[in-house]
């Protein structure tokens, strides 16, 4: 049970931004720019970014979510597994290794991210702004995470909940669809 | 030295935002909501919360701007030390110190808020908004913490500044300054 009031059919961050909508829009917003709009690296390296954070949080929903959307991306659900296993050992470029390793030490404390993490990613070709959206990915996750879990929200009854949903980020992004969450209610009950 | 080429003369998240202007602008939008925005919590009692969770991420920047912001809008400086040193014995209400307990655990992990925490808030007559906007803004300012120590950005040389910039968050929020940050560049480079 949530520890505040939300929709009960609506599990994870869905609740959640549908509770407080206004608030809602930027954490949209924030999250399309970085996870969606243009970049030097991919949407699939962006979301293990996400995951890797999310799972150094203990997020079972932001966790499964994240890592079902690379699988989407990728089309296979190996590096995912291994990211998350041994960032050293993934199938990984050396840029998005030393940039794993800097979101991995974000997801602790800001001051856990030391100038040989940094030297590192740069030395493997890593541009300023990659290391920036590296950072603020890692925050914004650390966000996410603390709100999903510091309010109880619950998880979906079943687990094939997280296909539809990341078939919807990897192909939609993350702005709200006007038909709200609908399409995933239906496929959560039917489950 | 930031990790990151920014604009020498803005310290901590100043520099960030003006870095990349466009993951600013929700960033901003969002604060202004919850710190700004209508709300039954008033701007001291939100400042406190985001004082609470810079503090306990140790990241000092953020903890003095808003530390600061506190005592500006306070009129005095020994509530927001008090806080800092003990909440339960610190000069705010009982809803407050129950939220402020909220927000402490949500800066260690979202998993922290246990449900007692939750009832002890509404025992004290906290409704679920402001058990929502608590556990948001103590999220938020988890995602700001790591922004910018994880980018090692600067401190201003001296305390001063902190002192205009508390002026400035006080009594224009969270905005964007069409000016940027050229008034605060002066105070700084003056003192």
């Amino acid at each position: 049970m949530p520890y505040i009031t939300l929709e009960e059919h609506l599990p994870g961050i869905t609740g959640l931004l549908e509770y407080r909508k206004d608030t809602a829009q930027p954490i949209r917003d924030l999250t399309q720019l970085l996870l969606r709009g243009p970049s030097t690296l991919t949407e699939a390296e962006r979301e293990l970014i996400a995951t890797i954070v999310s799972h150094g949080n203990e997020c079972k929903f932001c966790t499964t979510a994240h890592a079902e959307t690379v699988n989407e991306l990728l089309h296979e659900t190996n590096t995912v597994q291994q990211v998350l296993g041994d960032v050293e050992s993934a199938p990984v470029s050396e840029k998005m290794k030393a940039l794993l390793i800097i979101a991995k030490q974000t997801q602790q404390s800001g001051k856990n991210v030391k100038p040989a993490h940094i030297e590192r990613a740069k030395q493997a070709g890593a541009t300023d702004l990659e290391i920036h959206d590296t950072v603020l990915i890692a925050a914004l996750f650390c966000l996410y995470n603390r709100y999903v879990d510091g309010l109880g929200t619950s998880l979906p009854k079943d687990n094939s909940y997280f296909k539809s949903l990341a078939e919807r980020l990897a192909s939609q992004g993350y702005f709200r669809n006007p038909a709200g969450y609908d399409h995933l209610k239906a496929t959560a009950d039917n489950t």
